[in-house]
């Protein structure tokens, strides 16, 4: 019989957050799975590590099947420290981070914690995915998001992704069309930070702003097929390099 | 007469760092230079934000061409920060980040908060570049770098980057024999973690580890051009999307 796959799951909410849970569900009936995810919400962390401080983690709960850990870790530790103490021996065949509570689409993954951990496992090779879902709501509705998030699993089960490449999927709030494998929407966060002055007159900037899309009206990014109904599917590569441009600048090499 | 080029430095060592003085140094004859860099180091914090607490800054210093701001933010947040306060009227025309004090070439581009202040000015549109010296030393000896950093910023204020493209400058520890424009090399960090029993047994684990190169002996990539004494200039996109996984995958639409 052929053995049952090894699913490591965490996520950047924090491993008590609603979104996690629901899919720790949707990854039960496809492998063992074992959680290890930050002790608390760590939104916005993208691939921080923690060099200079020592981290710790606690076994939850343990069933057939099922072990929880907590770590004090980002997202991105996690997935170190799960690696380091837990898969010496053998590597998961399959990384879930999520179900983010909120978009990861377009720039925001280059921000989210959630994408990463799927940084992180892809670079180490092993098969990553982050789910988001499009509702910041704490109580959020994952039901919606169940049959698709089943068969991105099961498609990449079977599939196995090639080195370097994971995927990021969003799913929107309320009815879902269809699907889009598409490319991240390209632009910026305008931020509009809110102030306040604290007793000592000293004023705090909180972080607000809103997204400014520069792919308007262009329909293969994960901004449009979000807006319109879609989940999408966005294959990311690790490697950042802009092969384009080394060709362009390549000449610079003989003005050193 | 044309206006001098406006130029914004921040790093992720700190404003106190040896590194970031020695930028400020090469970028002076080049405009007027505004620091706004983090209060203390904030290595290894990749694009991570800070949503939840209140950010400050303070002017440290100012004088004719030269301000210098500290705040308590990530190098992002900096970034993110410096362009809500200080440059709603005109955008910098360089945002420079470094020089860091220790190699952010291969997969390190993904960790490092150096480079996540540099994909963050891009995003916004700003040309921008991250320079690194291969040597974590605090007192390291920046002096060689000086020409090369200058020739870089001379060629980038002459030849803009397009937008989401930016530069990740890396510099070899000792001599210099030339210039390589390439590609990021790719692998990953295998972690090693150091763990220290607490005086109440709590086990405490410290991040260490060291890079395994998957591009072993590829004379294309910066991991090789650094082993063998080149300076690297890598043109990073914020465009993760790998565009082909996207056609090999564009199938999956029909199953859903």
């Amino acid at each position: 019989m052929k053995e049952r796959p090894f699913i490591l799951i965490t996520n950047d909410d924090g491993v008590f957050a609603k979104g996690i849970n629901a899919l720790i569900e949707v990854a039960l009936p496809f492998g063992d799975v074992v959680v290890f995810a930050p002790d608390a919400a760590r939104s916005g962390m993208s691939n921080a590590i923690t060099p200079h401080c020592a981290l710790t983690y606690a076994k939850l709960s343990s069933e057939e099947g099922l072990t929880i850990y907590s770590c004090t870790g980002t997202p991105t530790d996690c997935v170190k420290l799960a690696s380091h103490v837990l898969f010496q021996e053998k590597k998961p065949d399959l990384l879930l981070s999520g179900i983010n509570h909120g978009s990861n689409a377009s720039v925001n993954v280059i921000y989210s914690g959630t994408m990463g951990a799927v940084f992180e496992g892809c670079m180490n090779g092993i098969p990553s995915i982050g789910f988001s879902l499009c509702d910041h709501n704490w109580d959020a509705d994952f039901s919606q998001s169940v049959p698709y998030i089943q068969k991105v699993i099961k498609n990449t089960l079977e599939n196995p992704l090639p080195l370097n490449v994971c995927l990021n999927v969003n799913i929107p709030k309320g009815e879902i069309k269809g699907v889009k494998v598409c490319r991240q929407a390209l632009g910026y966060w305008d931020e509009e930070y809110e102030s306040r002055q604290d007793k000592n007159g000293q004023t705090g900037y909180w972080l607000t702003g809103y997204f400014v899309c520069r792919d308007t009206n262009v329909e293969d990014t994960d901004d449009w097929a979000l807006a319109n109904g879609y989940a999408t599917i966005v294959p990311c590569n690790v490697d950042m390099s802009d092969k384009m441009y080394i060709s362009a600048i390549k000449h610079w090499e003989k003005v050193f």
